[in-house]
């Protein structure tokens, strides 16, 4: 941490905060400077609380330099995590697709979808059975009885299940039917609810939230990690800006910037990261060549009748269309590391 | 809703909208204009799915006419609602004053801060036992232990306990112990907690998302309607922006716009909306202004050492003076009322 | 500045840090910390370029300290600026008021508006004669016809003119028939613009960028002052967000943040901070509770036939109203300040 | 354009609503729905000024509907724009290429990274001569000297110039030395000079503004149109949000966003889209896949030592990388188009 003094600060105040910080403990390192001085901090053990300095006589700013987070660094673990969802992962070679509607709304339905995703070699299967819902009047789900349909889809595809836990509760039935627990966007920073997953047997998905810092979105990965479960996958889905031309602005930068602090794979949701049928697919060959592990795709073999999110669902002629054009970046990409 | 068909839609794709909406029971309105045809739909209750035209062939955009709220608004309850917790009230005649630490952190704290809330005449004490931190490693709040004391705090000064509640469990907590429920910003669109809520028979204060819109705000109380509980109070904290100068950027435009759909009473949060110790007494000042129901402030009797939010606290003397001057803001904001 | 190392920096990174900074003629402080070592510099004339460090090998974070201004800090000018404009002044004890229409339309409608401006006690009236407008198809100005008409209305009613310069010669024609020269936030950051404006003998009305961060606003007035002009107010006009409720968001929090740093005086501009008719007056009465030093308002003898921004102008009744419900809010703020 | 009404508009109020739109000479489309009336309006030449309704009692919403650009669509010119500049081509088959330091510093900085940039086959050189820098204390560029350099870059290798003009005057020069003129971001919507490059024989770069919506920035590339200049290329150089791990956020969206739309092309600035060093190339990579006709790079032969922008400039070792990958990149999306 950097204390750096008003122009003025007399030098009994910079006395006083330089004996706050030795009564705490740590070494101070002042540098009296042309126009002000400024006083470094070490010997702590992580983050110093700024609040201790922010307000005394004389302190212009507190400059935090040591970041908050442990479990999900490089220094910590320098190689990439490759979560193992069954017999399937994702962080590995492979690229991973999940693939499947936005909610599970009939057995005919998700079996129609489920066809066409795992014919394209995809492993995952993707499917809403608590949905989130912006109103209370827009259709919730099918509830248990869609994760019924969605452990069916695992039997007879062989397809790992993704599926959302909205609470606590949930959890305990994804843990039943499912394979990967999803935490949307909304709750990622609901942290009850991350607790509870970072004590599931099950491997985790964590959506970036609309309006979350970098920083934020680690931490919320390390709320899951601090509980001991460390097969965390983070997915960039977009945040809101003022642009109006798609659903959500898609932060693919976000893709580097994970990789050069964490050892988490991470994945790229496009249906949600534009909302536009017509977006999809050339955003998911962009975040795949920007370097994402994998993608989270919305396909439904009638999107036009879609019960949520039908704008942003490709039909299964799409979708197969999407998964060669990716696999094809893919391979281009491949040989960009070997060049 | 109106749908706008593409400049170059065949005769025989406008029919098949046509068909679409009167399919599902409603009637079509075709207006064909100089470059393009629109179509507009009535006779349906509330929002017709969009999805259902948004990717038929020859559509070009759809247009959302009907609001999506109904318990909020104005429409169905044209005078203001008056909540009332105990024999206090938010939004009556009088400015309703919530103050009281970010997080309780002893019996001594609570109660020297306690004492001069009570001591200004404002009705209302606020107090975290339960604290969403971004970070894992930050101090959580004090637990029961800190609802208990909060229930002391009421007991001693009559004052109104506003507690914030994390989850669903959380809702029982403060049932036991406190006055007013509390829904975080990070927890606006956790429905399982909206729900509880709403079927709590104390009211609930409900924070805006950092990222919400204002649809979105008023869609969450609608949650908490729809279960039953009327007793709703808004609160403007701050949306995030690209401004660096504050924490959050406090939108007091919403307040005014709130006005204008809904007969909610919304107060205001300048801690949180700036962040800033020397800007809350002036954002204050405005909220009151600008026509707020209440106002909810971070009081610390030594915010050099708060565990949490210390930055943005309020000095007990401070606080005295933010008092009186919201109140000569107030009476003059009545004098307006009436010139 | 501040140059943090990364946690694996070798001892010869460090020192070649060192070195770099030692040949620049400044001090090195280094700070060997338990996980990472973070090396100060001192000695330095304002900013050293960070790019000269961040791409060291070893470095992982380059802090800037000092900030970049200094024409227009307290550090250099404690007591506030006191803008004249003839006999008018802005920035002292009396809340200045400036109102007119968006762009002069005629000389019937110039004279209907001004009559009441006049009227109302203010001094300063406002009216564009060269508009920017997002498509060139729409109303652009009446152009130098424009500024003869509000010379016009200065001979007759006294009022002084405000208004705005979209290029260099522009800057020119208001010099000839202006009293203050207004740039707009879409030139906040045209250089060559700034420059003109700060050879000019007439004050200036700066208003801050839609995206424009506190630090560049305030540098674009010190490129006004680094001309030789001191006579610059800035002007709040609500930024850029997510929010979709108002043309712009307010952001208030503005004033008192550049109150802290700077000796201009600042005035908030209500209507194009909502652009809404209904939400002007309450925001006029925040911007007033908050601290700000004047307003900057839309009015129209006829808003509904307005040639631009109607939907945001006040009518002379409104205005009228306005005017006396910002002086009740004016004498209680003054009033907070002897308390 | 459509009217929507409030809830409990009067007959009335209706009826002048569609007296005041039959005033106008356009014909109106009363629709009576269940809980309120919208009335359509066509017959109009484009934008009706929402304006005149926006105002009038019971009116709660005015819905555009028709885009209010014609130049730049796709209705008006259906296949692609080809922006000669000389023998060079930008929105061809061929990924055109703009690499170069971001000022001109020296004659031996231009030309070893011009050497680089020609040898990789690339068709166009960037650097700026006129630098439009937030503070006045930073370098301003070499001015005509700079341009002179840039001429002889072309004399000797062969590749086109492009450069920014920050003014009017600076549009002269560009014309006297360069091939293409570049506009600014923080110029995107200096009116001004749009207009005086729309009246250039050069073709435009035209960036897009950090806070520009997709419309304002397409009716800015109107603006250059409607004087006659129909050679502009489009640039997303990423926008301002509330995220801080990069300077800007690319939005690479945007790309197919102006597919859809316009006929021009449109190329990616990966370099101020991140403002770091590492993103660089993983982007380039990303905006090739998705569809751009075109990058346009930061390149310096010593970044630590660059006088601007030094942390997102690649080392000339960097960009030789970047071309191989990108290639690499190009073909397999050209695969993808013949699948």
């Amino acid at each position: 941490m950097l204390i750096v003094m008003q122009v003025d600060a007399a030098e009994r105040q910079i006395s006083e905060v330089v004996s706050v910080i030795m009564e705490l403990g740590f070494k101070a390192h002042p540098m009296p400077g042309a126009t002000r001085t400024a006083i470094g901090i070490t010997g702590n053990q992580g983050a110093v609380e700024a609040t201790r300095f922010e307000n005394m006589p004389g302190v212009a700013e507190v400059i935090r330099v040591t970041k908050p987070y442990k479990l999900i660094t490089l220094d910590l673990q320098p190689e990439k995590t490759i979560v193992h969802v069954g017999d399937a992962t994702i962080g590995g070679d492979e690229l991973a697709i999940i693939a499947g509607p936005c909610a599970i709304e009939s057995r005919a339905q998700a079996f129609a979808v489920a066809e066409t995703v795992h014919k394209s070699g995809a492993r995952f299967f993707r499917g809403g059975a608590y949905k989130p819902r912006t109103s209370p009047y827009d259709f919730q789900g099918l509830g248990e009885e869609g994760l019924k349909i969605l452990a069916e889809v695992r039997d007879v595809y062989g397809l790992k299940i993704v599926t959302e836990a909205l609470d606590e509760a949930g959890v305990d039935l994804v843990e039943c039917y499912g394979d990967m627990i999803q935490i949307g966007a909304r709750n990622m920073q609901n942290f009850s609810l991350l607790r509870r997953a970072g004590r599931s047997p099950l491997p985790v998905l964590l959506k970036r939230g609309i309006a979350a810092t970098l920083d934020e979105w680690l931490l919320a990965a390390e709320y899951i990690m601090a509980e001991g479960n460390y097969q965390v996958v983070l997915c960039e889905r977009g945040i809101r800006t003022f642009a109006q031309h798609t659903r959500n602005t898609l932060d693919l930068a976000a893709i580097p910037a994970v990789r050069r602090i964490s050892h988490l794979p991470v994945i790229v949701d496009p249906s949600h990261g534009t909302g536009k049928n017509y977006m999809v697919t050339p955003l998911a060959r962009a975040a795949v060549a920007v370097g994402a592990d994998g993608l989270i795709i919305e396909v439904h073999d009638q999107p036009e009748r879609a019960l949520c999110d039908g704008p942003q669902a490709l039909t299964l002629e799409q979708y197969d269309q999407l998964v060669d054009e990716v696999r094809l970046i893919s391979e281009a990409s491949s040989a960009v590391l070997v060049i």
